[in-house]
């Protein structure tokens, strides 16, 4: 089983890597600094597991795409420019590792259906400035299916060492991650800290509650109900009052000091790095949902203001 | 007329150089690292004016609270340590350049109601680490009466070149400062940019002219009718759409970029500086006084959130 893997950030690094030290085909699609890095040192990883260099298996970079396992490893707002770059292919299977429940929607209007994978991936990493991305986090990826193809995809990954399991009710898994990854998202811009101080303090618990409440009102109206899901319990936070919810997000903080001190959401790295932030495709598409559903969702307009404003200010501090 | 400054950051700094170099007595009640520079350099200034040292007038430090004029450039959390470090004191008028519309309740239950003067301060500044203050803007201060006593402190302070007007509706221009401060501290604190780039990010204006909406419902139903101030015109920004509401925002922020290109609210700079925020007695207040009205201000409500979230994580970082 081959895998082409579009961009090698934290994620891709890390999934590729695993890959690659467990003896499989990995071919990974990168442009810029990121590719010297690459054509000089490989695929290498520290933190949970340590890989450096190429593993037994074969690395090749900037191959087109055969049929292959394609996995999106960039943002979803680069999806149009990755598109084009990988140019016409027929993969066996198509996922994306990418945040937010847009990216399937997305991958299907470019590729026949029946290849394109839901997927919501949960595990976390940090790429250094010197290419090695930091592990720090593996707590599932779910792949949505469960034919033979999908479960020996399945298989493959999660023999390789990132954690990995199929699933019939993959929207409810996207949705049940996004709610508690925006509500981090919001909270981590905010404080600019790392994500077991931002979710540990009780006034953005507070803010992280509602917008857990609230993006589950869309949900439903989606059709989808939210299931309790490690690190964010979205179906318990929105079901109970918002003193108990903020408590339960204060809980999340105390268990990230506990066993992931130092953990940052990639926005927060983003920000320190001066990156475009997830913004429409995220907080952006929950505001124009809750809009079209006549939803009042105070909590959600302002933090899409929120993380907008702070990131166009960023960018034209950058410029 | 001999004034007593309690505290001498930014604003306590600039108005007793500027009394000072039109030649009056100036006693300043300091502690501290800022004790030290005083007794070293006198009140030092630059910006908008230069003083340098003691100017003509007689600088004393720390010398008993008489029959002055006495002032209180400290922030309303300080206001309990700064009675008590006064001690009993008899002067012919107090007022404070605090923030807020709190901080003149808290002197009347210190001082004798007739001696309290209301007060809005709109002047800036900024003090550098070496203790010279950059003086930035010179709106205007007023100070509340229009006795003949009143006239001729304000025509002393105006005359020593920091612009003051007396007036008899003291409450509104307190609330009409006040809003416009709130937005601006609420906005500065999510970017923690300049005071222009902050204002100008539609987003963020968006947020500022919300925030402006709902503390107008609270001023109404103290009784107190917005006015129009530079440089917010919280009355008009309060009674037109959100759109045109976050247009008129947008423009002030040009203006700043224009008019004061690197302007920093304090909080930005307490921030920066890892020192504490006035948040129970402007937010708090705002949102404790919603509540008891019956108003819905999702917008204050998640501002406090903010605010009180990113101060108590940047105290927890300082300790």
């Amino acid at each position: 089983m081959r895998f082409s893997i579009v961009g090698c950030g934290a994620l891709g690094t890390i999934l590729g890597a695993h890959l690659l030290g467990a003896g499989h085909e990995v071919n990974v699609r990168v442009r810029g600094m990121r590719l010297k890095q690459i054509e000089t040192n490989g695929l290498c990883v520290n933190g949970l597991r340590q890989f450096s260099g190429l593993g037994c298996g074969s690395l090749t970079i900037n191959m087109p795409v055969k049929e292959d396992i394609l996995v999106y490893a960039v943002k979803t707002y680069h999806f149009e420019q990755a598109f084009s770059d990988v140019g016409s292919s027929n993969p066996l299977a198509v996922f994306s590792l990418a945040n937010g429940v847009e990216k399937t929607r997305l991958l299907k209007n470019r590729y026949s259906e029946s290849s394109v994978l839901g997927c919501m991936a949960n595990f976390s990493g940090e790429l250094g400035s010197d290419g090695v991305a930091n592990f720090t986090r593996n707590v599932a990826v779910y792949i949505g299916g469960s034919s033979v193809h999908v479960r020996s995809i399945v298989e493959t990954i999660n023999s390789a060492g990132i954690n990995t399991i199929s699933s019939d009710k993959i929207e409810t898994e996207e949705w049940s991650k996004f709610v508690g990854w925006v509500a981090l998202l919001v909270t981590s811009v905010i404080a600019r800290a790392d994500t077991g101080a931002t979710l540990a303090n009780p006034y953005l618990a507070q803010i992280a509650a509602t917008i857990i409440y609230e993006s589950s009102l869309i949900a439903l109206k989606q059709g989808v109900t939210l299931i309790d899901r490690a690190p964010f319990p979205v179906a318990t936070i929105s079901s109970v009052s918002l003193a108990d919810a903020t408590r339960a997000v204060t809980k999340i903080g105390e268990d990230f000091i506990r066993e992931a001190p130092g953990h940052r959401m990639s926005a927060v790295q983003d920000l320190a790095f001066g990156r475009e932030l997830e913004v429409e495709e995220t907080l952006g598409f929950l505001c124009k949902e809750a809009v079209s559903f006549g939803l009042d969702c105070p909590c959600l307009q302002m933090s899409y203001n929120i993380v907008s404003g702070v990131n166009h200010i960023q960018k034209s501090l950058k410029n």
